[in-house]
């Protein structure tokens, strides 16, 4: 395994940077086009222009056995027609691997999933401890007016596998209804191997 | 594995406390005797009374494979002798597993070591992401006037192996020196196989 020597680093709870990390992720509005439910309304924003929604800060550390990762995640605040912002959202390649979220900033909820058919929503805002126990894939969505920030702990081994939600998406989605967040079935979901 | 449902709880990052956490150690001066160097100083201490050092408030999740272990360790400030209060230390059962600690108040130092001889510190306050990586055995330290409180998360099969620590100590002792920690080789070290 790759040799990290101990260090220490600052983590800033206001804006979720975290010193000297590398920005792993930065996804816009167009590399999530057919993750929100309203296509139109995908479309339509994307002729104005196009949007952050979300931005990843990474440890830098290597994904192996042994190491612990970490990560902020910053949601920043809107919608997507009537769908609030949120992360692509992924179940861990080694299914058997857990995470814990910390809130560290704004309104949140933690959407979780299994592959036998369960489905889980915990609210987070900031002191929030939430679990993802091994087996259940997470989605977080911003439900506030201000960026929704939040610290992730998991084994450097467990992987991402975007790709099932990619093509199933979530049962659930957190739609904004009179200016609060409802969760509504998704019209278009596919359980796998329906 | 123990099956878990996902959940959320509160960290209050002010006392350290974890919603519903129970309480995993509650350890006092008179549990730690022969940890400190100067056994004289121990003995004096506990004749007058006996005194909390650190607690522990712990996830209460299972010690498995898969499942990420979080708590908060609440260090009381004071010293025995010139010597600051401290957690016992720990290997990880499982050598090859790292951790990582977020600080939530109060200042301190992370102790480390490797059974190869190796010898490291990293001091932490609020804000503090300190990473332990696998093999590096770990100690905290309050070296302020205030609790020093930290969180901390790891793999639910690390384990932990007090007992190497309790035989051998720490290469390295952190002292109080005109009101300041420094810290100065341990006398009394002994390393393995010595």
């Amino acid at each position: 395994m790759t040799n990290i020597l101990p260090f220490a680093t600052h983590l800033n709870d206001v804006n979720g940077i975290i010193e000297g990390a590398p920005v792993l992720i930065q996804r816009t509005l167009r590399q999530m086009v057919g993750m929100y439910h309203d296509e139109t309304a995908t479309q339509q924003a994307l002729q104005e222009t196009d949007r952050l929604v979300y931005e990843v800060y990474a440890s830098g550390l290597p994904e192996e056995d042994g190491h612990i990762l970490y990560c902020t995640t910053i949601i920043h605040p809107g919608t997507v027609g009537d769908e609030y912002h949120m992360t692509k959202g992924h179940y861990h390649e080694k299914r058997n691997e857990g995470e814990v979220y910390v809130g560290l900033q704004g309104e949140g909820y933690l959407l979780l999933q299994t592959e036998q058919g369960a489905v889980s929503h915990v609210p987070m805002h900031k002191g929030t401890i939430a679990y993802v126990p091994p087996h259940w894939a997470h989605r977080t969505v911003n439900v506030g007016k201000t960026p929704f920030i939040f610290f992730a702990v998991w084994a450097g081994d467990a992987g991402h596998d975007y790709a099932t939600i990619e093509t199933q998406g979530f049962p659930v989605l957190v739609v904004e209804r009179d200016g609060s967040p409802v969760l509504v079935d998704n019209p278009r979901w596919q359980a796998s191997g329906s």
